[in-house]
C-alpha cells in the first residue's frame, strides 16, 4: 500500500495526534494557536492532551476499526512519542499522510538501527556493538573496554532498560536485569556536556534549528535546559550542522531532536551523537516562552505544509522539569519573577514523572 | 442569595467560561498552559473555544437546568463578554464564585451608568447626557454642541447602536436609527490618539498593567494595535493610574480594559475614558508574543486565587487584525518574518468578523 501524499492545509484541517501526554497537548496547544482542531488517539483514559481537543480516541493502539475512524477524521497524522507500534504507523499512513514518515520510526526505536544510521552519515558515536544474548557479553566488553553501558535495543526511555558496567560481571546476571532483550554494548563516554538541537525540516526542505541547549539529567531523567548551551561557537555549529544532516538524511517533515555528548579527550572538544528523538522534546520546552516561535509550532507547521517560522531567542532560558512530588511547589513557581508556569494537568503524581515545567528568562543587556 | 467565597484553586480544578468566542478560546488556551480544565457554555453551536475545552455546554444562556449543571462541574466561573444576561451571572454567582464579580457587568453593561461611575472616580470622560426619547435629543444637543454621537446605551460593540451627528438632524430619524432605546449623547472628541490599558487585578489587590497600547480603528474595528503608545511619559503614568484607579473601585478580579482618547485642546494633552471593559481585551493580544506573560493567563492567574506575573515585554509590538476575507491570506502571513500568527478556527467568515491575528515583534536595540 502507498501513503497519500500528504497536501498543504487548509485553516480548517483537523490534525490527529498518536499520544496523549504533555507532549501531545503541547502540540495540540499550538495547533489551536493556528485555528487547527486535534484529535488524538491514545490508550490511556487519563491522557493529559484529552482536555485540550476538539475530538479524543481512547482505544489501543491496536484497535483497527478505532484506527480506522480516527484516519477518516483527520488531515494528517502525527505522534507525540517513537514508540508507536509500527503497525499501527503503517495502518494509518495507508490511509492519511503520517508525518514524520513512519520509516523514521523503524530507525529511532531501536539502538542498533540508529546509531548504525547515524555512524553511516560520518558522525561519531559512542563506539557500540550489539550484544544478542549474554554469551555475546563478554567479547563485546573485550571490543569496547570498561566502564561501557548495557542498552536494550528497544522500548528504553529515561535509563529505563540500560545498566551500566564498571567492573568485572556475570553475564547472566547482567543480561537478565535489561529483561534478556536484544541490546548494544556502548563505551562510556565521561562526557563534558550534554547538550541537544531541535530542529524543524519543512515539507519544502527548509531546516531551522532552535539554539543548541545544554542539559543536567538527574536518575537519568531531564532536570534542566539551558539556552544557549555555554559551548565555543565551532562545537554550536558542529552541533547544528550535525541536526540538519541527520533531518535530511531522513527526508524529515517535522520536529526531531539530537542529544549529544561534548566529549573533550585530551583536551579536544568533540560531539558524539546519543539518540535522536524523532518528535517534539523536552529540551525543547524553553521556546515555549524564550522564542517567538516554539517548536510545537514549528512541528505543527511542518506536517501542515506550512513555512517555518524564524526563531528568534529572548534573553537566556532555563528550564526545569517539575518532576513527582516537586509539582506540589507550583504555588511558589507562580510566584516566581521572571518565571513561566507550565502544568500538565495530570491527576496522578508518581515519582520521577514529568507534571509540569517552569522556564526562566533572563533578557540579555 | 449570598455566592460562594473563592477559594484559591488547586491545580486540578475547572473554569467555567461563559461566551465561546475567540476570547473564550484564548482564556481556556491559557488555563491549558496552567495545567487547569475549562468547560465553556455558549449558545452557538460554532463556537471556537469548543474545539480546545474539556467540556461544553452548548445551551442558551436562560436554560436554567443546564446552568445548573455547568456550575456543579465548575470551580470558578468567568465570562468573556460583558453582555452576559444579569439573571445568568446571578443565578451562577448563587452556585459558585463568579469572577469579576456581577457587579461590574451591571454598570459596564450601561454606558450611562458606566460613565457615571468614572466621572464619579475623578476622571475625566467625553462629556454625556442622557436620551430616554426623540423629545430628548434636541435638548441634549444644545447642552452638548455639535459634532456629537448618539450612543444605545446598552449592547452596542464595534460601533453598532450608534450614529455620530454633524449637522442639524430630524430627532425622530435618528432615534429610530439607534432603534428607538435609551441612550447617551456624548461630545464628539476629535482626538489625537486612542489608546488602552489592560490591567490585571488579583484577589490580593495587587495590581499590575501591561504597557499603554496605542489602538487604530476602522469602520469602528479595532485594526491595529501598538505596544508601547507613542505618547509622553506623564500621559502614560496617567493612563495606567487611571486603569489602577477603576480596578480597585470596582474592587475587581480579573483582567479589564480601559480605552481611552488622547485629546489635546489647545496643545495640552488630556486623556478621556471612553469605555471600559470588564474582560480580556482585543488590544491585549499583542502581549501573546510580545510579554512574558499574556492577558490571559494573567486573568486565570487572577480568577484562581494565585499570584499575578509581573509582564516583560520583548520589544515594539503591533498586532493587527484580521478581518473577514482577509483570513484567506493566511499563508502570506505565516510566511512573513518576526510574525505570529493566531487563527481563531471559524468556520464562516462574514465581512469585519475577527477570524484571526498576527503580531508583528521589532526586538529593541
Amino acid at each position: 500500500m502507498t501513503s497519500p501524499k500528504p497536501t498543504v492545509l487548509g485553516p480548517d484541517a483537523t490534525i490527529g495526534i498518536l499520544g496523549g501526554g504533555q507532549l501531545g497537548r503541547m502540540l495540540a496547544l499550538a495547533a489551536a494557536k493556528l485555528g487547527l482542531r486535534c484529535h488524538v488517539f491514545a490508550p490511556n483514559p487519563d491522557s493529559p492532551a484529552f482536555d485540550v481537543v476538539h475530538r479524543v480516541s481512547n482505544h489501543d493502539y491496536s484497535d483497527t476499526e478505532a484506527l480506522d475512524r480516527f484516519a477518516a477524521d483527520v488531515d494528517v497524522v502525527t505522534y507525540e512519542f517513537e514508540n508507536v507500534p509500527a503497525e499501527t504507523a503503517l495502518f494509518l499512513s495507508a490511509r492519511k499522510p503520517v508525518l514524520p514518515d513512519p520509516k523514521v520510526l523503524a530507525t529511532t526505536q531501536d539502538r542498533l538501527f540508529e546509531k548504525t544510521f547515524v555512524a553511516s552519515l560520518g558522525i561519531d558515536t559512542p563506539r557500540f556493538v550489539a550484544v544478542d544474548s549474554a554469551a555475546d557479553l563478554a567479547p563485546a566488553l573485550e571490543a569496547i573496554g570498561r566502564p561501557a553501558v548495557l542498552k536494550t535495543r528497544r522500548f528504553g526511555y529515561d535509563g529505563k532498560g540500560q545498566i551500566l558496567i564498571r567492573d568485572a560481571v556475570d553475564p547472566e546476571v547482567a543480561w537478565r536485569e535489561i529483561g534478556g532483550q536484544p541490546a548494544i554494548l556502548e563505551a562510556f563516554v565521561p562526557f563534558e556536556k550534554e547538550i541537544s538541537v531541535v530542529a524543524a525540516r519543512g515539507r519544502d526542505g527548509r531546516v531551522v534549528c532552535f539554539d543548541v541547549t545544554e542539559n543536567e539529567h538527574r536518575d537519568h531523567i531531564l532536570k534542566v535546559s539551558r539556552a544557549p548551551a555555554a559551548v565555543s561557537a565551532e562545537i554550536a555549529a558542529e552541533a547544528l550542522a550535525i541536526a540538519r544532516r541527520i533531518a535530511e538524511a531522513f527526508d524529515y517533515v517535522g520536529v526531531l531532536a539530537v542529544e549529544m555528548f561534548v566529549f573533550a579527550p585530551g583536551g579536544q572538544p568533540k560531539i558524539l551523537v546519543n539518540e535522536i528523538a524523532p518528535r517534539v522534546h523536552n529540551s525543547g520546552h524553553w521556546t515555549l516562552d524564550g522564542a517567538s516561535v516554539s517548536q510545537f509550532e514549528q512541528h505543527i507547521r511542518a506536517i501542515a505544509g506550512w513555512p517555518l517560522a524564524e526563531p528568534l531567542r529572548f534573553g537566556r532560558v532555563e528550564m526545569t522539569n517539575l518532576l513527582g512530588a516537586e509539582i506540589d511547589d507550583y504555588a511558589r513557581w507562580l510566584a516566581m519573577p521572571r518565571t513561566s508556569v507550565h502544568l500538565y494537568g495530570k491527576t496522578t503524581v508518581r515519582e520521577g514523572r514529568k507534571m509540569g515545567h517552569v522556564t526562566r528568562l533572563v533578557l540579555e543587556p
